[in-house]
């Protein structure tokens, strides 16, 4: 279904910015949390920590952004058909919330296995779920039969120029936010899984902030951006299990790696105890309840896998969809 | 050591905005979050529900408001002797990080069983932490103590003015934030201990929504202020055991009952599984950590104690200071 030729041109700094005009009074401007000097691990040296908190999203991650702007976009004619997504649940409820918004029907393919939180939450705003085996069926297949029989109009997740455009507001609202806070960052760490928040935000960050270093962050078994970056191409990860389900996209998406390969300093992979421990601490030092996956930009820095001593990070929190007994796990960590 | 005729004048809207100005870049301008209708319960009909989200304020609580207004209010050769403040935790927490903010010592004379994460957070801000069994030693008298040996300045959680006023500032800035969002108010629910966020938010609010009704929650073995109000006095509660350990005031305080008697609708007792089960709502919604009593007003709407069908209520989540065993049994409730 999706068609990157049917998108040739890359989006741009105009792209996200209209994309802010378009989202305004839309979504939630969440806020930016500097963790207090004494709750920052040693490593961290005369650092400082700026955590971007897109749990506080209306759909309680970012992916409202991309999907309310892909919607917007689409001419009427086409939007009034209803349209249809593939996601493991917060990409998921931001096209279902889009849609409520717009009045239109969304239709969702979603793993069988998703985390209670993300399909009560996709039911919440009113979408079907049409729920799948991911080990072995072909989501892709069944996304192209509800366009071909119902006549919906795919919103892909992360391979898009809309989609992409709309998660990049998250970097406006960043360096709005430290710009009225006088902070001027030294680094940007962002979560990956097919690469759309990387994208978007290193386009506003790099234009608000010439040369910053973004660095991604991603499941050490889905690290298929760091092998990519090696590479020069997309290529994909081993795979195998990981308690971040939000970031299991197999390989990179063809328009976000033509923006990230020139962009992104490099990435890299932590594993599950990495994430949960750093949910135990934003539970502790913001009171932010944060996913596994949200929570993996965040995990690189604290537990060093990323050196950021002395340096003035900003790092964005994704989500926070989150079942109980996977939180409950977490913060039993700390 | 309080002495509430060393305060004859009741704080009034100007101290309030007084405040404002205060602790303008100081504090956290803390979120409102509006939650999606489809989260609420069945007994809001129509209403709207729009929730202050004070766990998120640089301490984990909206106490770093009053405490910093009082110590910054304190002439400089007052204020170089350092402060002293007997508290539970959360004012604990805010007197701390004003003290660290002006360079000054702080003591916290907190009880011996208060949650870790309240002693962590105090500690964490440098101060020094006198402990007491709140079962048999007077911590009054301690406090005394090292007012005479130290030459430490109190500050009262809730019985100063200043402190009132710095409370005060949550609810200028719920109503900035509502008039943003282009949303009117019926009504206000707030948590209620000693009494001073309730008066300093009703103070601001009534400035802004004249009329407004505000309404106190406060735990049912410490309805002190449902007492009070229906005496016309300050009268103490029964006393007992609840999970808000940040409620326990045992009566209102002098100043704020002054303030609130006349301007607060009513009060509202919420039980431990009200509370709990607001968290769990807060987690689940909102993505917030809320911890028991920072929840009590939020559980007196969602348990349906306050009748708000077809309304359009503010509610403040006070603090979101709770230790990981309690947070785990709230989500389980979900």
């Amino acid at each position: 279904m999706h068609d990157p030729a049917a998108h040739p041109a890359l989006p741009t700094i105009l792209d996200v910015e209209a994309a802010g005009r378009r989202l305004e009074g839309v979504v939630r401007q969440t806020p930016l949390l500097e963790a207090p000097r004494h709750a920052l691990p040693a490593i961290a040296g005369t650092g400082r920590l700026v955590v971007k908190a897109e749990p506080l999203q209306l759909t309680g991650s970012f992916k409202l952004r991309g999907a309310y702007n892909a919607v917007a976009a689409l001419p009427e004619s086409l939007r009034r058909r209803g349209v249809v997504a593939a996601s493991s649940g917060n990409h998921a409820q931001g096209v279902a919330a889009a849609a409520a918004m717009f009045g239109i029907p969304a239709a969702i393919v979603m793993p069988a296995d998703a985390p209670a939180a993300k399909r009560e939450g996709t039911l919440g705003w009113g979408a079907e779920i049409v729920a799948y085996d991911r080990f072995g069926e072909d989501r892709e297949a069944i996304v192209a039969r509800l366009v071909a029989e119902r006549g919906h109009v795919p919103i892909h997740g992360y391979d898009d120029a809309d989609v992409i455009a709309g998660q990049g507001t998250c970097g406006l609202e960043i360096a709005e936010g430290l710009a009225r806070s006088g902070i001027a960052p030294d680094l940007a760490v962002i979560p990956a899984s097919g690469g759309g928040l990387l994208a978007g935000c290193a386009l506003a960050l790099q234009d608000r902030y010439p040369g910053l270093p973004v660095w991604a962050a991603e499941p050490e078994a889905f690290d298929d951006h760091r092998r990519s970056f090696a590479a020069g191409q997309r290529v994909g990860a081993p795979g195998g299990s990981s308690v971040c389900d939000a970031l299991l996209a197999p390989r990179p998406g063809a328009l976000t790696f033509a923006v990230n390969r020139t962009r992104v300093a490099g990435s890299t992979g932590v594993d599950d105890d990495d994430a949960l421990a750093a949910m135990a601490w934003a539970f502790r030092v913001l009171k932010l309840v944060v996913e596994p996956g949200g929570a993996a930009a965040l995990a690189a820095l604290l537990s060093g896998r990323i050196d950021w001593r002395d340096r003035t990070v900003v790092v964005v929190c994704s989500g926070g969809n989150v079942d109980p007994a996977v939180f409950r796990r977490a913060i039993a960590f700390d």
